[in-house]
Formats: structure tokens, sequence, C-alpha cells
């Protein structure tokens, strides 16, 4: 079989390794790749550890996505995580679980979007270790280690009353390209449609790009770490949705966030229940001059610990990102 | 739908989370799970990490391996890597891609399992971290960080003529206990059949104890820290087989590893063929009074990588533990 269409199980582990590696930047650590184990720095005497694993059909579709971007969006949820800490990342474990039917230029495709996210997400953190299976279901799980260089952690427990709430990243975006990806590229039966250039072209500019961020986050990473720096009482990654997230800081901290529907842009419904864009939701003390744009404030605990104005918060509809995502898996 | 009975998909993610962390030790980290990313102790400014999947069908098949055995195993093989780089295990994350019918005390049993292997083989390490979705193939993600407490890193690339080659711990047993499965546990169409207590019990003592290595091995993770503090000029987990990992340990450290026949049992061809045992293969100075016993000598690198008594090691037959593997699944 030769080189173009060989796939995983005809090439081989060796030579699949050895294809990954080439494409990845070079080691950065004390003991990179190839032994036992990696041996990261840590310098300040502690490692920020996160692991998060996206599965074909719960988590992507092959139609929609392409190998560089499922290898982008597994180093960047995970580096939203180390981040989201208050930390730098410094380096990626990378466990690909893979159908022997895999082409093997789906892998290098893969390694080019670990690369790549990490060279513009988290400059100086490289892929250091991993492990490669064979399997019946496509699985990315990743591993991102950090360093907190000296400070400490930023939980989201530690939101206080009388700080701002702020938002550093975007709100809603990931979920209407999702929205769009069913929408515009689902046949008759709900399986997906391939994703093609042209397809992409024909659509209006926002929704390309919602549909680019759905495949490809932008998490601000770099954001985490300075944010951490100019005080930020309590942090953590927009993974399932502002108003999800929010509450959830609110039940770890005991205090109530009420977040302001004028800062939160011309659909805030979308904005409040849209996941996967990887913002970072943060409480500051008030008056702390950067670290993201404000969205409401933290107040003592009442009887919601979420609200809108003041008033409760009930999520009423919005987009789903889960529902339907078994209808059809492609 | 009741408690008994119920499966992952049914009780939802929220409360199997509840049920994994109630079954874990306590966390010995600066943060553990329930933050966007744990914070783990690394005192001596470095981190030793490293990452292996046991994936439904290739590594594991349910009808032979009990739920604690899963979990143990993951745990285990994991734990060698980190003693094989002469560290002490600190941390465990844990990545889980569940089927929805998975029964939900199938997830206590695995935690139970992850717990009593780190208890055993690597006391206060902990499962600081992990992830929880869905798939369609079962797949255990585990990621282990150790510390080095100010050693350097034992690399499989240290080994230099005139050092002895040394075990620590077992070679072949596991991989007759896969023998014994497949050769007393598997159906007329090759489907993997129940290991029951009782079917264990008519086995032979000895056979019984291999079977039981295969499902649950237990690497002397302790030994690889004592190892390296005793001196080893080079170490690595022996996972698949020491005829393999021998040739790589003097690939990479461009020396020849001669093997003594004598020193390797009653049935040296099982002893350089099987794998899954999670020995440690190392090599210390000549006259090195711990660490493990003596299986051979380093000698300057001649036409073979590997000699046993001298000759050229061909492997001839012997038990291949990925033979038939995708045969039958359950």
């Amino acid at each position: 079989m030769g080189r173009v269409g060989a796939t995983v199980g005809a090439t081989g582990e060796a030579e699949i390794l050895r294809r990954i590696l080439s494409r990845l930047p070079a080691s950065a650590a004390v003991v990179g790749p190839g032994d036992d184990a990696a041996v990261i720095a840590a310098p300040d005497g502690r490692v920020v550890a996160t692991t998060d694993t996206l599965v074909h059909g719960p988590d992507f579709r092959l139609a929609w996505s392409t190998p560089f971007q499922l290898g982008w969006k597994a180093a960047a949820v995970n580096l939203a995580d180390v981040a989201a800490m208050g930390a730098r990342p410094t380096a990626l474990l990378v466990a690909l679980a893979l159908p022997d039917e895999t082409p093997a230029a789906f892998v290098e495709g893969l390694a080019d979007g670990l690369a790549a996210a990490c060279a513009e997400l988290a400059p100086g953190c490289a892929v250091e270790g991993g492990d490669l299976t064979v399997s019946d279901t496509l699985t990315i799980a990743v591993t991102a280690l950090g360093s907190l260089d000296g400070r400490d952690p930023v939980r989201r427990s530690g939101a206080r009353p009388g700080d701002e709430v702020r938002v550093i990243g975007d709100l809603g975006i990931a979920a209407r390209g999702l929205a769009v990806l069913f929408d515009r590229f689902s046949g008759p039966g709900g399986e997906p449609l391939p994703v093609t250039a042209a397809a992409l072209g024909a659509l209006a500019p926002d929704a390309a790009h919602a549909v680019s961020r759905q495949l490809a986050p932008r998490p601000p990473v770099a954001a985490g770490a300075d944010a951490a720096a100019a005080g930020a009482t309590a942090m953590m990654d927009v993974s399932d949705g502002l108003a999800l997230d929010a509450t959830r800081m609110a039940q770890a901290s005991g205090v109530t966030l009420d977040l302001e529907r004028s800062t939160l842009g011309e659909d805030a419904a979308a904005a409040l229940t849209g996941g996967e864009d990887h913002a970072l939701l943060l409480t500051v003390p008030p008056g702390t001059t950067s670290a993201g744009r404000r969205i409401g404030v933290v107040r003592e605990r009442g009887a919601a610990a979420l609200t809108v104005d003041g008033v409760a918060y009930e999520r009423r509809g919005g987009w789903d990102p889960y529902r339907d995502w078994d209808a059809g898996r492609g």
C-alpha cells in the first residue's frame, strides 16, 4: 500500500509515532518524548494539571471537523483549563485511540493542529508525551500541565461580595456555529454533511466565523495568567455556557452573581446559554483596571445563585449544544 | 429506575462523579478535584508525567476483568512508567469515556480499583482530577505524575559497558495468564467467557496466580525510586516483553545487552517474550548491592543489540500477547 491513502493499521505504530513527532515543535522539557515518561519543569514547586477528552460522536463529527481543527480543539480546550487557574501552559500529553482504518494523513493533520494551537495560544508549550492505541472509537485524550510562576491558583470559589464580574473572550459564538452546522450541514436523516470551503464561502461572514470558532475555538489562554497577576479573585473556563458556569462559580463561592443584560450584546440569551467558546469568567476587586470586560457584580448570597439585572435567572429555551447530538454521527 | 442496576446514562454525570469521588482517598494536592485543574506539589521543581490508555477490545475484555481489576490495572501500568524514571508517583488524572449503558456499579468498582492500586503500590498518590465523557467504546485514559525528589531521571539511554543488567519483578507471568484466559475462558467462536470464582478455583494455583497478574499486574513501583537512589544508570518498564524492551534499551544506550539464560528461570523463552508484567529492567554499576536480581551484563555495542549467553537473540515463537486479540470481544 502506498503512502497516499495508507491507514494507521497498515502504516504501523512506530512509523505513525515518527510522523507525529516530526510535525511537533522541539521538546522544551527536561526529558521529552521517547522514554517511559516525560520530565517537565515546574519552576515554583507546583504543577497545574488537567485532562479533557474528545470522543467521536458526542464531541465531534469527522464530516464537520478537519483533522487540523480536531487537533487544535483538543489542545485549546485543555489549555483553557490551565489558563482558568491563572497558570501558563507548559506541556501537553496526548493519548490517541484510533481505528485501524484511520488514514495516516489524518494523524498528521491532527499533529499539525496540536502544534499550531500550542504555538498560537501558548507559546513555549509543546507535546511532551503521549500514547497511541487501537480503538473502535476515535478518541483524543489530552492532559495539559502548567506553571503558576509563584502566584496563587485562582479558584472558582474566591468570588467576594463587591467584586466585579468580568469575562475575557467570546460568549455564544461557538454555539451559534454549532446551530449553523446542524441547520446547513445536516442531511435529511440528520447525518452530518461535509463542510467544504465552497459551502463555507456561501455563508454570511458572521455565520462562517461562528462555524470556525465552534470547530477550532480560540480561548484567551495568555489572559489567564495576566488576570491572576492583576488580582482576579475567582476564575473559570466557560465551557457549558455563561449561565451554568456562573451559577457554579456562585455556588462554589457562596455568593450571588448578578449579571447586567446590557453588557451581554444584542443576543443576551445566546451569550447566557451558548457553550464551548472557552471564554474566561472571572471576578476582580472593584476598580481593577485590566482583566476583561465587566458583565456584572458579586453580591451577598441571596435566594438565587445567579441573577440578571437583579432577577433570578431561569433558563428559557436557548440553544442546547448537546440536543440532538446523537442523531447522526459521521 | 432504582439504584441497583442503574446505568451511567440514567444516573447522570454529576451523580456518577459524586460516587467516584466518594470512593477515592482524600486529595493530597494543593488543589484537588472540582476546579478547572488540579494543582500538585512538585517539590524539586520538576514533574514526571506519563499517559497510558486502556481500550475495551484491544486492551481488556469485560468478560474477563472485573471493574476493580480494570481500575487497578489502569493505575498500575501508569504508576510503573513513573517508577521506571526513578520517580515517586504523586497524582493520577483519570479520563473515563463510557457507553451510556455502563452500569453505575461498574464505575464504582473501577474507582475502588484505582484507589486500591494507589494505596498498595504508591501510598500518597491519589486521583486528583479527571474527565467523564460518553463513548461507544469504554476507554480509560490515565495520566500519572511523579516527583524525582531531587534525583536525576533514570533514562533508558544510560546503560554503559561493564554495568550489570538487572530486573525487579516478574517476567512472563502475565503472558502466561493471558494464555490461560484464551485457553480456558474462550468459547468455540473465540468469544471470552466469564472468569468466575469457581472456574478460577478449578485451575492449578500457578495458573490462577498468572491470570490474576494478567488482570491486575503488581509492578514494583516503590523499587523504581530505590533503584535510582542506589545508582541505576538506565531503567525502563518491561511492558512488551524482556527481549523487545531490552533491545530498545540497548539501542537507546548504544550498547549490547547480554542476558544470561540461566538467570531467566525454568522457561527462559516465556521470560524473554512475555509482556505486561511491568517489571523494571535496569542497569547498575557492577557490585551495586541492592536494586534487583542480575540477569546479564552490558557490553560494547556489537553486531546485535541483544544477545543471550553471547549469541544474537532471534525471537522464535513464544507467546505473543497481541495475537488473536481481535478475535473476540466481550
